[in-house]
């Protein structure tokens, strides 16, 4: 089960015909406003501390609660082969997750693949960090990611590591489709069995006194880049 | 009074001759790899659950907590003239603040305008999220944005409006230093009077199906692209 709350995250699971909804709470405030935005779906209306009860009192939870099936997770071998993939390697906090999950989406990323398994409690919180994006970039959750970069490997896409250490700078590196962007966990950085099952490692380019990002302020750096070179090369 | 925790942001304290501390607690590890860095500062030993009555057990704290005087706050004259400054429209999320000022001395901004004042324990989060960077990007705290806008305009700034509505794409529009960008809160955006303040309004470009990033995120990539443009115009 997944717990959503917040009115994007929400709004996008309603639109979306693949997402099973069990449950639907909304104040009285968000079920007409969901009304008037022409949601055919009929929320149970509550006080908000009901809804605070379900998420906790510091979730902003817009007065807009669901909960829902997860979504089905594709095998890796249904997005190889086309378009640019993020490969994100044990990077676990779901806030930082979320994000990274919507600049995806921003950015037309084909799929999001990832090592972690959130609890339905870090789902909540990953998903309103999403703003949505849950419901538009598919996640393909593998136990292995080496064994994943090879099937990306079979299917002939170029493995691009991030790495704040490496002599490359990403905006100087030529890229082309399918493209994987792999990225580490913020101070650990990619772990060695999957630093070498990437083609090239790069880093951005940071000229100031501080050499490292927040991890999704570097992959929605790295996504732009990315998405930039490649509709140029298109 | 400033409450801070976490290695980085705690070390670059330490490290910063501005910075006036007043209270240095470090668990028995983290007070020895502070004497094996060369820090000076004698820390008081204690055990975590002494840090963590004083961070909450959410914080992330590393066995370090200082408690520090907060630096000044320059005048915006005496950063206007060159360089690259940003400017934050209420935005007051302390994770997302943090993580900004990070991005911002990453890229060598010159200095962050900010409208927000931030409670004492809103302040550890930030400076937790801004891993250090409270040391080296001056932070100009203004009771009226349009007021230092101006004075920015005086200097012969260039003000660069981030809005995603906007016509313009920012990676296609001439920048030229002095620049100031200028960033709103995440739903909201720019104020009116803000916005009108601004030479130029440009967006990110997104093909994705979200439209909008987390204002982090969306902070990052404006700075990586206004650095890199500032760095071919030199």
């Amino acid at each position: 089960m997944v717990a959503l709350y917040g009115w994007h995250s929400v709004k996008a699971a309603l639109e979306n015909p693949q997402r099973h909804i069990r449950r639907l709470l909304a104040t009285e405030n968000a079920g007409r406003r969901l009304a008037e935005d022409g949601v055919s779906q009929v929320p149970e209306i509550v006080r908000p501390d009901v809804i605070e009860a379900l998420t906790g009192t510091e979730a902003v939870h817009q007065g807009l609660y669901a909960e829902a099936d997860p979504l089905p997770s594709p095998d890796i071998e249904e997005v190889a082969g086309s378009g640019m993939i993020l490969a994100l390697d044990q990077i676990t906090d779901p806030h930082n997750v979320g994000a990274i999950l919507r600049s995806a989406a921003a950015f037309a990323a084909k799929a999001v693949v990832t090592t972690a398994r959130h609890s339905p409690e870090a789902t909540g919180v990953l998903a309103k960090a999403a703003s949505g994006a849950l419901e538009y970039v598919p996640i393909v959750t593998v136990g292995n990611l080496s064994r994943a970069l090879d099937v990306l490997k079979e299917h002939f896409t170029l493995l691009v590591g991030l790495d704040s250490e490496a002599h490359r700078d990403l905006a100087a590196t030529a890229l082309s489709e399918p493209l994987a962007l792999v990225v580490g966990a913020e101070g650990k950085g990619l772990r060695h069995l999957t630093r070498s099952h990437c083609d090239v490692l790069a880093r951005l380019t940071l000229p100031g006194r501080i050499k490292s990002l927040n991890v999704s302020n570097a992959t929605a750096i790295a996504l732009h880049i990315a998405a930039t070179k490649l509709a140029a090369a298109a």
